[in-house]
Protein backbone atom coordinates (compact mmCIF):
# COMPACT_ATOMS: atom_id res chain seq x y z
CA UNK A 1 0.00 0.00 0.00
CA UNK A 2 1.22 3.29 -1.10
CA UNK A 3 0.68 6.10 0.90
CA UNK A 4 1.17 9.75 0.90
CA UNK A 5 2.08 12.30 4.13
CA UNK A 6 2.20 15.70 4.83
CA UNK A 7 3.94 17.22 7.74
CA UNK A 8 2.47 20.90 7.82
CA UNK A 9 4.97 22.93 10.02
CA UNK A 10 5.20 26.39 10.49
CA UNK A 11 8.75 26.38 9.08
CA UNK A 12 8.43 23.89 6.53
CA UNK A 13 6.08 21.33 4.70
CA UNK A 14 7.59 17.86 4.55
CA UNK A 15 6.26 16.01 1.99
CA UNK A 16 6.65 11.54 1.72
CA UNK A 17 5.49 8.48 0.52
CA UNK A 18 5.90 5.80 2.91
CA UNK A 19 3.81 2.12 3.44
CA UNK A 20 2.33 0.63 6.10
CA UNK A 21 5.19 -0.67 7.24
CA UNK A 22 6.74 2.72 8.57
CA UNK A 23 9.17 2.60 5.46
CA UNK A 24 9.58 5.81 3.53
CA UNK A 25 10.45 5.56 -0.33
CA UNK A 26 10.47 9.00 -1.36
CA UNK A 27 10.48 12.77 0.94
CA UNK A 28 10.94 16.37 0.01
CA UNK A 29 11.42 19.35 2.35
CA UNK A 30 9.34 22.97 1.40
CA UNK A 31 9.90 26.02 3.07
CA UNK A 32 6.60 27.44 4.39
CA UNK A 33 5.82 30.38 2.17
CA UNK A 34 2.48 31.42 1.26
CA UNK A 35 0.04 29.15 0.91
CA UNK A 36 -0.66 28.69 -2.91
CA UNK A 37 2.91 28.65 -2.95
CA UNK A 38 3.84 25.75 -0.74
CA UNK A 39 0.55 23.88 -1.30
CA UNK A 40 1.53 24.33 -5.26
CA UNK A 41 4.54 22.82 -4.69
CA UNK A 42 2.99 20.01 -2.03
CA UNK A 43 0.83 19.33 -5.20
CA UNK A 44 3.44 19.03 -7.90
CA UNK A 45 5.05 16.22 -5.64
CA UNK A 46 2.22 14.30 -5.08
CA UNK A 47 1.16 14.27 -8.64
CA UNK A 48 5.15 13.30 -9.80
CA UNK A 49 4.84 10.39 -6.86
CA UNK A 50 1.35 9.27 -8.36
CA UNK A 51 2.21 8.51 -11.95
CA UNK A 52 5.07 5.70 -10.84
CA UNK A 53 2.41 4.33 -7.95
CA UNK A 54 -1.45 4.70 -7.55
CA UNK A 55 -1.18 6.67 -3.78
CA UNK A 56 -4.24 5.08 -1.44
CA UNK A 57 -4.60 7.94 0.89
CA UNK A 58 -3.27 11.49 2.42
CA UNK A 59 -2.43 12.18 5.62
CA UNK A 60 -1.73 15.45 6.54
CA UNK A 61 -0.48 16.79 10.54
CA UNK A 62 -1.15 19.95 10.39
CA UNK A 63 0.24 22.89 12.77
CA UNK A 64 -2.77 24.36 14.49
CA UNK A 65 -4.93 25.93 15.61
CA UNK A 66 -6.69 24.44 12.77
CA UNK A 67 -10.51 23.31 12.43
CA UNK A 68 -11.01 19.58 12.33
CA UNK A 69 -14.78 19.37 12.66
CA UNK A 70 -15.68 17.35 9.45
CA UNK A 71 -19.11 19.04 9.75
CA UNK A 72 -17.47 22.25 9.62
CA UNK A 73 -17.56 25.18 6.70
CA UNK A 74 -13.96 25.79 7.47
CA UNK A 75 -13.25 22.29 8.34
CA UNK A 76 -9.13 21.67 7.29
CA UNK A 77 -8.58 26.03 7.53
CA UNK A 78 -6.11 27.25 10.17
CA UNK A 79 -7.83 29.04 12.40
CA UNK A 80 -5.65 31.46 13.58
CA UNK A 81 -1.98 32.00 12.59
CA UNK A 82 0.05 34.97 13.01
CA UNK A 83 2.23 34.04 9.83
CA UNK A 84 1.83 35.94 7.30
CA UNK A 85 -0.89 34.51 4.61
CA UNK A 86 -1.81 31.53 6.43
CA UNK A 87 -4.63 33.23 8.77
CA UNK A 88 -7.74 31.51 7.89
CA UNK A 89 -6.20 29.38 5.07
CA UNK A 90 -7.53 26.46 3.97
CA UNK A 91 -4.96 23.98 3.54
CA UNK A 92 -6.71 20.96 2.78
CA UNK A 93 -9.20 21.90 0.29
CA UNK A 94 -6.48 23.06 -2.01
CA UNK A 95 -4.98 19.06 -1.66
CA UNK A 96 -8.36 17.14 -2.16
CA UNK A 97 -9.41 18.73 -4.98
CA UNK A 98 -5.95 18.53 -6.96
CA UNK A 99 -4.90 14.79 -5.63
CA UNK A 100 -8.69 13.61 -5.31
CA UNK A 101 -7.46 11.27 -2.71
CA UNK A 102 -9.02 10.00 0.73
CA UNK A 103 -7.84 12.36 3.51
CA UNK A 104 -7.17 12.11 7.06
CA UNK A 105 -6.24 15.47 8.80
CA UNK A 106 -5.23 15.59 12.19
CA UNK A 107 -2.55 17.75 14.60
CA UNK A 108 0.61 17.66 14.10
CA UNK A 109 1.39 16.16 17.35
CA UNK A 110 -1.77 14.37 17.68
CA UNK A 111 0.09 13.06 13.47
CA UNK A 112 3.63 12.05 15.78
CA UNK A 113 1.62 10.10 18.53
CA UNK A 114 -0.25 7.87 15.98
CA UNK A 115 3.33 7.74 14.38
CA UNK A 116 4.66 6.83 17.72
CA UNK A 117 1.38 3.99 18.46
CA UNK A 118 2.21 2.35 15.07
CA UNK A 119 5.95 2.20 14.79
CA UNK A 120 7.69 3.99 17.60
CA UNK A 121 7.82 4.36 21.55
CA UNK A 122 3.65 3.60 21.99
CA UNK A 123 3.38 0.57 20.55
CA UNK A 124 1.13 -1.62 22.47
CA UNK A 125 0.06 1.94 24.66
CA UNK A 126 -3.57 2.94 23.87
CA UNK A 127 -3.74 5.54 25.89
CA UNK A 128 -0.79 7.88 26.55
CA UNK A 129 0.57 11.50 25.43
CA UNK A 130 3.39 12.77 22.93
CA UNK A 131 4.51 16.32 23.83
CA UNK A 132 6.84 18.15 21.73
CA UNK A 133 9.01 20.74 23.55
CA UNK A 134 11.36 23.15 20.88
CA UNK A 135 9.94 26.64 19.62
CA UNK A 136 6.62 25.70 20.95
CA UNK A 137 5.06 22.97 23.24
CA UNK A 138 2.54 21.04 21.38
CA UNK A 139 0.70 18.12 22.80
CA UNK A 140 -0.78 15.14 21.28
CA UNK A 141 -3.01 12.39 22.55
CA UNK A 142 -4.41 8.82 22.29
CA UNK A 143 -7.00 7.56 24.28
CA UNK A 144 -8.41 3.83 23.94
CA UNK A 145 -6.34 4.18 20.44
CA UNK A 146 -7.98 7.14 19.18
CA UNK A 147 -6.82 10.77 18.31
CA UNK A 148 -8.09 12.91 21.22
CA UNK A 149 -9.71 15.95 20.24
CA UNK A 150 -13.15 17.54 21.03
CA UNK A 151 -15.13 20.96 20.74
CA UNK A 152 -11.20 21.87 18.97
CA UNK A 153 -8.21 20.00 19.56
CA UNK A 154 -5.77 20.13 23.11
CA UNK A 155 -3.69 22.99 23.21
CA UNK A 156 -1.16 21.32 25.86
CA UNK A 157 1.42 24.22 25.63
CA UNK A 158 -1.53 26.88 27.45
CA UNK A 159 -1.84 25.11 30.30
CA UNK A 160 -1.58 27.71 33.16
CA UNK A 161 1.37 26.55 36.04
CA UNK A 162 2.32 28.11 38.48
CA UNK A 163 5.54 30.21 38.21
CA UNK A 164 8.21 29.31 40.76
CA UNK A 165 9.54 31.94 42.95
CA UNK A 166 12.82 32.53 42.14
CA UNK A 167 11.56 32.94 38.45
CA UNK A 168 10.96 36.46 37.49
CA UNK A 169 10.56 36.13 33.88
CA UNK A 170 7.71 37.68 32.32
CA UNK A 171 7.03 34.50 30.09
CA UNK A 172 7.06 34.56 26.11
CA UNK A 173 3.30 33.61 25.18
CA UNK A 174 1.47 36.40 23.97
CA UNK A 175 -1.54 35.21 25.19
CA UNK A 176 -0.73 33.97 28.58
CA UNK A 177 2.41 35.24 29.65
CA UNK A 178 3.36 32.31 31.91
CA UNK A 179 1.85 29.30 30.73
CA UNK A 180 3.40 26.51 30.28
CA UNK A 181 5.23 27.16 26.56
CA UNK A 182 5.75 30.76 28.13
CA UNK A 183 7.83 29.36 30.54
CA UNK A 184 9.64 26.25 29.39
CA UNK A 185 9.61 26.47 25.50
CA UNK A 186 13.12 27.05 23.84
CA UNK A 187 12.62 30.87 23.28
CA UNK A 188 11.63 30.95 27.38
CA UNK A 189 14.94 29.63 28.19
CA UNK A 190 16.54 31.45 25.63
CA UNK A 191 15.32 34.76 26.50
CA UNK A 192 15.42 33.76 30.18
CA UNK A 193 19.66 33.26 30.38
CA UNK A 194 20.02 35.16 27.67
CA UNK A 195 21.63 32.91 25.41
CA UNK A 196 20.75 29.75 23.38
CA UNK A 197 19.26 26.48 25.06
CA UNK A 198 21.86 24.16 23.56
CA UNK A 199 24.98 26.62 24.94
CA UNK A 200 24.13 25.92 28.63
CA UNK A 201 26.14 23.31 30.47
CA UNK A 202 24.20 20.28 31.71
CA UNK A 203 24.91 22.15 35.63
CA UNK A 204 23.43 25.81 34.54
CA UNK A 205 20.47 26.18 37.03
CA UNK A 206 18.37 26.48 33.64
CA UNK A 207 17.57 23.02 33.74
CA UNK A 208 16.81 22.08 36.87
CA UNK A 209 13.96 24.96 36.64
CA UNK A 210 13.40 23.97 33.00
CA UNK A 211 12.43 20.25 34.87
CA UNK A 212 10.46 21.63 37.40
CA UNK A 213 8.43 23.07 34.56
CA UNK A 214 8.14 20.44 32.48
CA UNK A 215 7.04 18.53 35.55
CA UNK A 216 4.45 20.55 36.72
CA UNK A 217 2.90 20.27 33.31
CA UNK A 218 2.92 16.44 32.89
CA UNK A 219 1.64 16.27 36.66
CA UNK A 220 -1.28 17.62 34.96
CA UNK A 221 -1.55 15.62 32.11
CA UNK A 222 -1.38 12.77 33.77
CA UNK A 223 -3.79 14.17 36.52
CA UNK A 224 -6.57 14.68 33.73
CA UNK A 225 -5.53 12.13 31.26
CA UNK A 226 -4.34 8.73 33.00
CA UNK A 227 -1.69 8.17 30.21
CA UNK A 228 0.05 4.84 30.22
CA UNK A 229 3.20 6.45 28.70
CA UNK A 230 4.39 9.55 28.38
CA UNK A 231 6.98 10.65 25.01
CA UNK A 232 8.79 13.75 25.39
CA UNK A 233 9.92 14.88 22.09
CA UNK A 234 11.19 18.46 20.73
CA UNK A 235 14.23 20.19 20.17
CA UNK A 236 14.72 20.89 24.13
CA UNK A 237 14.25 17.17 25.09
CA UNK A 238 18.02 16.95 22.95
CA UNK A 239 19.19 17.70 25.95
CA UNK A 240 18.84 13.70 27.30
CA UNK A 241 20.01 14.86 30.92
CA UNK A 242 16.37 15.94 31.45
CA UNK A 243 15.08 12.95 30.83
CA UNK A 244 16.00 11.32 34.54
CA UNK A 245 15.41 15.21 35.98
CA UNK A 246 11.79 15.10 34.67
CA UNK A 247 11.24 12.04 36.28
CA UNK A 248 12.60 12.88 39.77
CA UNK A 249 10.94 15.75 39.84
CA UNK A 250 7.64 14.52 38.59
CA UNK A 251 7.78 11.07 41.66
CA UNK A 252 8.36 14.64 43.92
CA UNK A 253 5.75 16.63 42.76
CA UNK A 254 3.32 13.14 42.94
CA UNK A 255 4.16 13.15 46.40
CA UNK A 256 3.27 9.97 47.06
CA UNK A 257 -0.01 10.08 45.16
CA UNK A 258 -0.70 8.02 42.10
CA UNK A 259 -0.06 4.95 43.98
CA UNK A 260 1.53 2.60 40.95
CA UNK A 261 4.87 1.10 40.61
CA UNK A 262 5.06 2.45 37.31
CA UNK A 263 5.02 5.92 38.03
CA UNK A 264 6.02 6.02 41.64
CA UNK A 265 8.99 3.75 41.64
CA UNK A 266 9.96 2.98 37.86
CA UNK A 267 9.30 5.68 36.05
CA UNK A 268 12.21 5.37 33.39
CA UNK A 269 9.52 3.59 31.19
CA UNK A 270 6.85 5.89 31.82
CA UNK A 271 8.41 9.04 30.70
CA UNK A 272 10.64 8.19 27.53
CA UNK A 273 12.10 9.82 24.25
CA UNK A 274 9.87 8.65 20.69
CA UNK A 275 10.91 6.03 19.53
CA UNK A 276 11.24 7.61 15.79
CA UNK A 277 13.41 10.49 16.53
CA UNK A 278 13.04 13.73 14.29
CA UNK A 279 10.29 10.99 11.74
CA UNK A 280 7.70 10.88 14.37
CA UNK A 281 6.14 13.55 11.65
CA UNK A 282 6.23 12.56 8.82
CA UNK A 283 5.92 9.05 9.82
CA UNK A 284 2.52 10.46 11.64
CA UNK A 285 1.25 11.76 8.23
CA UNK A 286 1.68 8.24 6.69
CA UNK A 287 -0.05 6.37 9.55
CA UNK A 288 -3.15 9.62 9.06
CA UNK A 289 -2.63 7.93 5.46
CA UNK A 290 -3.25 4.59 6.24
CA UNK A 291 -6.04 5.40 9.06
CA UNK A 292 -8.13 6.97 5.73
CA UNK A 293 -7.45 4.22 3.73
CA UNK A 294 -8.41 1.04 6.27
CA UNK A 295 -11.43 3.48 6.21
CA UNK A 296 -12.31 3.27 2.56
CA UNK A 297 -11.84 -0.56 2.66
CA UNK A 298 -8.55 -0.53 1.29
CA UNK B 1 -34.38 -4.36 31.52
CA UNK B 2 -34.28 -4.22 35.08
CA UNK B 3 -30.77 -2.53 36.04
CA UNK B 4 -29.08 -2.25 39.51
CA UNK B 5 -27.40 0.44 40.37
CA UNK B 6 -24.68 1.09 43.15
CA UNK B 7 -23.00 4.22 43.86
CA UNK B 8 -20.92 3.75 46.24
CA UNK B 9 -19.56 6.79 47.99
CA UNK B 10 -17.05 7.70 51.28
CA UNK B 11 -19.99 8.48 53.37
CA UNK B 12 -23.47 6.55 51.69
CA UNK B 13 -23.32 3.68 49.45
CA UNK B 14 -26.52 4.43 47.21
CA UNK B 15 -28.33 1.05 45.98
CA UNK B 16 -31.27 1.21 43.10
CA UNK B 17 -33.13 -0.55 40.81
CA UNK B 18 -34.07 1.45 37.38
CA UNK B 19 -34.69 0.81 33.83
CA UNK B 20 -32.84 1.92 30.42
CA UNK B 21 -35.27 5.26 30.52
CA UNK B 22 -33.54 6.29 33.03
CA UNK B 23 -36.18 5.46 35.94
CA UNK B 24 -35.69 4.30 39.24
CA UNK B 25 -37.96 1.78 40.69
CA UNK B 26 -36.29 1.16 43.96
CA UNK B 27 -33.85 2.36 45.86
CA UNK B 28 -32.26 3.02 49.48
CA UNK B 29 -29.55 4.56 51.30
CA UNK B 30 -26.65 2.58 53.22
CA UNK B 31 -24.23 4.32 55.50
CA UNK B 32 -20.28 3.07 54.72
CA UNK B 33 -19.27 1.70 57.46
CA UNK B 34 -17.14 -1.10 57.42
CA UNK B 35 -16.63 -2.87 53.95
CA UNK B 36 -18.16 -6.25 55.46
CA UNK B 37 -21.29 -4.94 57.06
CA UNK B 38 -21.77 -1.87 53.80
CA UNK B 39 -20.99 -4.95 51.19
CA UNK B 40 -23.57 -6.85 52.89
CA UNK B 41 -26.43 -4.66 53.09
CA UNK B 42 -25.92 -4.00 49.71
CA UNK B 43 -25.98 -7.43 48.83
CA UNK B 44 -29.18 -8.08 50.82
CA UNK B 45 -30.75 -5.29 49.11
CA UNK B 46 -30.40 -6.21 45.59
CA UNK B 47 -31.07 -10.01 46.83
CA UNK B 48 -34.36 -8.88 47.65
CA UNK B 49 -35.15 -6.87 44.47
CA UNK B 50 -34.13 -9.71 42.38
CA UNK B 51 -37.25 -11.86 43.76
CA UNK B 52 -39.40 -9.49 42.11
CA UNK B 53 -37.50 -9.51 38.76
CA UNK B 54 -34.88 -10.14 36.68
CA UNK B 55 -31.61 -7.67 36.96
CA UNK B 56 -29.91 -8.17 34.07
CA UNK B 57 -26.32 -6.12 35.23
CA UNK B 58 -25.12 -4.48 38.13
CA UNK B 59 -23.25 -0.55 37.75
CA UNK B 60 -20.86 0.43 40.62
CA UNK B 61 -19.89 4.17 40.11
CA UNK B 62 -17.27 4.00 43.24
CA UNK B 63 -15.62 6.39 44.80
CA UNK B 64 -11.32 5.99 44.63
CA UNK B 65 -8.97 5.52 43.96
CA UNK B 66 -9.70 2.74 42.98
CA UNK B 67 -8.13 -0.35 40.61
CA UNK B 68 -10.03 -0.65 37.23
CA UNK B 69 -7.66 -2.90 35.43
CA UNK B 70 -9.93 -5.92 34.47
CA UNK B 71 -6.37 -7.68 33.87
CA UNK B 72 -5.39 -6.82 37.50
CA UNK B 73 -5.29 -8.90 40.68
CA UNK B 74 -6.68 -6.54 42.55
CA UNK B 75 -9.20 -5.36 39.91
CA UNK B 76 -12.27 -3.48 41.75
CA UNK B 77 -10.19 -2.98 45.13
CA UNK B 78 -9.76 0.54 46.73
CA UNK B 79 -5.80 1.02 46.38
CA UNK B 80 -5.14 3.71 49.28
CA UNK B 81 -7.65 4.93 51.37
CA UNK B 82 -8.01 6.75 55.08
CA UNK B 83 -11.19 5.63 55.93
CA UNK B 84 -10.73 2.28 58.83
CA UNK B 85 -11.21 -0.91 56.58
CA UNK B 86 -11.53 0.25 53.18
CA UNK B 87 -7.70 0.74 52.41
CA UNK B 88 -7.36 -2.16 49.52
CA UNK B 89 -10.78 -3.47 50.33
CA UNK B 90 -12.20 -5.18 47.77
CA UNK B 91 -15.74 -3.49 46.77
CA UNK B 92 -16.77 -5.77 44.06
CA UNK B 93 -15.62 -9.49 44.22
CA UNK B 94 -17.83 -9.82 47.23
CA UNK B 95 -20.65 -8.67 44.98
CA UNK B 96 -19.71 -10.52 42.27
CA UNK B 97 -19.90 -13.75 44.30
CA UNK B 98 -22.87 -13.00 45.91
CA UNK B 99 -25.34 -11.51 42.81
CA UNK B 100 -23.90 -13.24 39.48
CA UNK B 101 -24.38 -10.46 38.15
CA UNK B 102 -22.47 -9.07 34.66
CA UNK B 103 -20.43 -5.85 36.14
CA UNK B 104 -19.46 -2.64 35.17
CA UNK B 105 -17.38 -0.88 37.41
CA UNK B 106 -15.94 2.82 37.04
CA UNK B 107 -14.78 5.71 39.44
CA UNK B 108 -18.17 7.78 40.46
CA UNK B 109 -17.19 10.14 38.79
CA UNK B 110 -17.21 8.41 35.72
CA UNK B 111 -20.50 7.15 36.32
CA UNK B 112 -21.66 10.26 37.29
CA UNK B 113 -20.74 11.44 33.36
CA UNK B 114 -21.91 8.51 31.68
CA UNK B 115 -25.48 9.42 33.66
CA UNK B 116 -25.77 12.84 32.40
CA UNK B 117 -24.58 11.76 29.01
CA UNK B 118 -27.42 9.12 29.14
CA UNK B 119 -30.22 11.40 30.34
CA UNK B 120 -28.68 14.54 31.43
CA UNK B 121 -26.95 17.88 30.33
CA UNK B 122 -24.36 16.03 28.24
CA UNK B 123 -26.85 14.00 26.11
CA UNK B 124 -25.45 14.55 22.08
CA UNK B 125 -22.06 15.46 23.65
CA UNK B 126 -19.56 12.59 23.40
CA UNK B 127 -16.73 14.22 24.67
CA UNK B 128 -17.15 16.58 27.68
CA UNK B 129 -15.64 16.65 31.59
CA UNK B 130 -17.77 15.86 34.48
CA UNK B 131 -16.56 17.83 37.64
CA UNK B 132 -17.98 18.05 41.26
CA UNK B 133 -16.87 20.63 43.58
CA UNK B 134 -17.91 19.15 47.62
CA UNK B 135 -15.85 17.78 50.34
CA UNK B 136 -13.05 17.10 47.65
CA UNK B 137 -12.75 17.95 43.67
CA UNK B 138 -13.36 15.05 41.18
CA UNK B 139 -13.56 14.92 37.47
CA UNK B 140 -14.95 12.01 35.02
CA UNK B 141 -15.11 12.94 31.51
CA UNK B 142 -16.04 10.54 28.40
CA UNK B 143 -13.83 11.38 24.67
CA UNK B 144 -15.40 9.92 21.95
CA UNK B 145 -18.48 8.92 23.95
CA UNK B 146 -16.26 6.27 26.46
CA UNK B 147 -15.24 6.96 29.89
CA UNK B 148 -11.64 8.00 29.95
CA UNK B 149 -9.26 5.97 31.77
CA UNK B 150 -5.94 4.63 31.14
CA UNK B 151 -3.01 3.23 33.26
CA UNK B 152 -5.37 4.93 36.48
CA UNK B 153 -8.64 6.87 36.22
CA UNK B 154 -8.31 10.64 36.07
CA UNK B 155 -7.24 12.55 39.26
CA UNK B 156 -8.53 15.76 38.31
CA UNK B 157 -8.84 17.14 42.14
CA UNK B 158 -5.31 16.96 41.81
CA UNK B 159 -4.21 19.42 38.90
CA UNK B 160 -1.51 21.53 40.48
CA UNK B 161 -2.60 25.11 40.01
CA UNK B 162 -0.96 28.64 40.95
CA UNK B 163 -2.04 30.13 44.40
CA UNK B 164 -3.16 33.11 43.60
CA UNK B 165 -0.81 36.38 45.25
CA UNK B 166 -3.45 37.39 47.57
CA UNK B 167 -4.37 34.34 49.20
CA UNK B 168 -1.85 32.72 51.60
CA UNK B 169 -4.06 29.48 52.62
CA UNK B 170 -1.67 26.58 53.30
CA UNK B 171 -4.31 24.34 51.14
CA UNK B 172 -6.27 21.21 52.32
CA UNK B 173 -4.36 18.39 50.35
CA UNK B 174 -2.63 16.13 52.60
CA UNK B 175 -0.53 15.14 49.37
CA UNK B 176 0.42 18.18 47.50
CA UNK B 177 -1.22 21.29 49.94
CA UNK B 178 -2.32 23.67 47.50
CA UNK B 179 -3.41 21.55 44.43
CA UNK B 180 -7.04 22.29 43.15
CA UNK B 181 -9.02 19.97 45.43
CA UNK B 182 -6.68 21.79 48.32
CA UNK B 183 -7.36 25.33 47.47
CA UNK B 184 -10.88 24.88 46.14
CA UNK B 185 -13.03 22.57 47.81
CA UNK B 186 -15.62 22.59 50.16
CA UNK B 187 -13.13 22.31 53.33
CA UNK B 188 -10.69 24.99 52.01
CA UNK B 189 -13.19 27.78 51.74
CA UNK B 190 -14.41 27.00 54.96
CA UNK B 191 -10.82 26.63 56.83
CA UNK B 192 -9.40 29.95 54.21
CA UNK B 193 -11.71 32.06 55.72
CA UNK B 194 -12.94 30.41 59.27
CA UNK B 195 -17.29 29.15 58.62
CA UNK B 196 -18.94 26.89 56.11
CA UNK B 197 -19.29 28.19 52.81
CA UNK B 198 -22.81 28.04 52.44
CA UNK B 199 -22.73 30.73 54.91
CA UNK B 200 -20.58 32.72 53.41
CA UNK B 201 -22.56 35.94 51.52
CA UNK B 202 -22.55 36.25 47.29
CA UNK B 203 -20.33 39.60 47.72
CA UNK B 204 -17.87 37.84 49.73
CA UNK B 205 -14.61 37.57 48.35
CA UNK B 206 -14.42 34.26 48.91
CA UNK B 207 -16.88 33.71 46.37
CA UNK B 208 -15.08 35.34 43.73
CA UNK B 209 -11.35 33.80 44.67
CA UNK B 210 -13.39 30.63 44.40
CA UNK B 211 -14.25 31.25 41.08
CA UNK B 212 -10.47 32.00 39.55
CA UNK B 213 -9.43 28.68 40.91
CA UNK B 214 -12.30 26.97 39.52
CA UNK B 215 -11.54 28.73 35.82
CA UNK B 216 -7.71 27.85 36.52
CA UNK B 217 -8.52 24.40 36.88
CA UNK B 218 -11.03 24.34 34.03
CA UNK B 219 -8.73 26.16 31.69
CA UNK B 220 -6.24 22.90 32.24
CA UNK B 221 -8.43 20.73 31.73
CA UNK B 222 -10.20 22.37 28.70
CA UNK B 223 -6.27 22.57 26.98
CA UNK B 224 -5.81 19.13 27.49
CA UNK B 225 -9.39 17.57 26.75
CA UNK B 226 -11.22 19.96 24.50
CA UNK B 227 -14.40 19.06 25.58
CA UNK B 228 -17.59 19.89 24.23
CA UNK B 229 -19.24 20.87 27.53
CA UNK B 230 -18.00 21.09 31.19
CA UNK B 231 -20.47 20.29 33.93
CA UNK B 232 -19.81 21.49 37.38
CA UNK B 233 -22.05 19.62 39.84
CA UNK B 234 -21.03 18.91 43.83
CA UNK B 235 -22.07 21.20 46.73
CA UNK B 236 -20.51 23.85 46.42
CA UNK B 237 -21.80 24.44 43.05
CA UNK B 238 -24.99 25.04 44.45
CA UNK B 239 -23.74 28.33 45.16
CA UNK B 240 -25.48 29.15 41.44
CA UNK B 241 -24.09 32.55 40.85
CA UNK B 242 -20.62 30.86 41.13
CA UNK B 243 -21.73 30.07 37.20
CA UNK B 244 -21.46 33.26 35.47
CA UNK B 245 -18.57 34.21 37.57
CA UNK B 246 -16.58 30.99 36.46
CA UNK B 247 -17.74 31.64 32.55
CA UNK B 248 -16.61 35.10 32.80
CA UNK B 249 -13.02 33.59 34.48
CA UNK B 250 -12.17 30.89 32.39
CA UNK B 251 -12.90 33.82 28.80
CA UNK B 252 -10.65 36.21 30.72
CA UNK B 253 -7.74 33.85 31.82
CA UNK B 254 -8.22 32.16 28.27
CA UNK B 255 -7.50 36.29 26.77
CA UNK B 256 -8.34 35.48 22.75
CA UNK B 257 -7.13 32.05 22.81
CA UNK B 258 -8.93 28.79 21.43
CA UNK B 259 -11.07 31.29 19.51
CA UNK B 260 -14.43 29.35 19.04
CA UNK B 261 -17.56 31.46 20.54
CA UNK B 262 -19.03 28.81 22.37
CA UNK B 263 -15.79 29.25 24.78
CA UNK B 264 -15.25 32.95 24.08
CA UNK B 265 -18.52 34.44 23.58
CA UNK B 266 -21.18 32.36 24.60
CA UNK B 267 -19.91 30.08 27.17
CA UNK B 268 -23.11 29.93 29.25
CA UNK B 269 -23.84 26.51 27.23
CA UNK B 270 -20.15 25.72 27.54
CA UNK B 271 -19.90 25.97 31.90
CA UNK B 272 -23.07 24.28 32.74
CA UNK B 273 -24.65 22.78 36.03
CA UNK B 274 -25.80 18.70 35.79
CA UNK B 275 -28.65 17.87 33.88
CA UNK B 276 -29.59 15.25 36.80
CA UNK B 277 -28.92 17.41 39.94
CA UNK B 278 -27.69 14.78 43.00
CA UNK B 279 -29.04 11.96 40.73
CA UNK B 280 -26.17 11.88 38.68
CA UNK B 281 -24.62 9.60 40.78
CA UNK B 282 -26.70 6.81 41.11
CA UNK B 283 -28.55 7.38 37.85
CA UNK B 284 -24.75 7.31 36.72
CA UNK B 285 -24.82 3.44 38.12
CA UNK B 286 -27.28 2.24 36.56
CA UNK B 287 -26.38 3.91 32.92
CA UNK B 288 -23.30 1.37 33.82
CA UNK B 289 -25.09 -1.47 34.16
CA UNK B 290 -26.73 -0.67 30.91
CA UNK B 291 -23.63 -0.90 29.29
CA UNK B 292 -22.67 -3.89 31.05
CA UNK B 293 -25.89 -5.46 29.93
CA UNK B 294 -25.44 -4.78 26.28
CA UNK B 295 -21.75 -5.85 26.43
CA UNK B 296 -23.68 -9.45 27.48
CA UNK B 297 -26.12 -8.60 24.32
CA UNK B 298 -29.12 -8.36 26.76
Amino acid sequence: MNLAGLEAGGTKFVCAVGDEHGELSAQVRIPTTEPAETLGQVIAFFRDASRDTRLAALGIGCFGPIDLDPASTTFGHITLSPKHGWNQADVVGPLVRALGLPVELDTDVNGAALGEYRWGAARGFDSFVYLTVGTGIGGGALVGGRPLHGLLHPEMGHLLIERREDDDFPGTCPFHGTCFEGLAAGPAIEQRWGRKAETLPEEHPAWELEAHYLALGLVNLVCTLSPRRVILGGGVMSQTHLFPRVRERVRTLLNGYLRTPAILVDNEEFIVPPGLGHRAGVLGAIALAERAALARGA
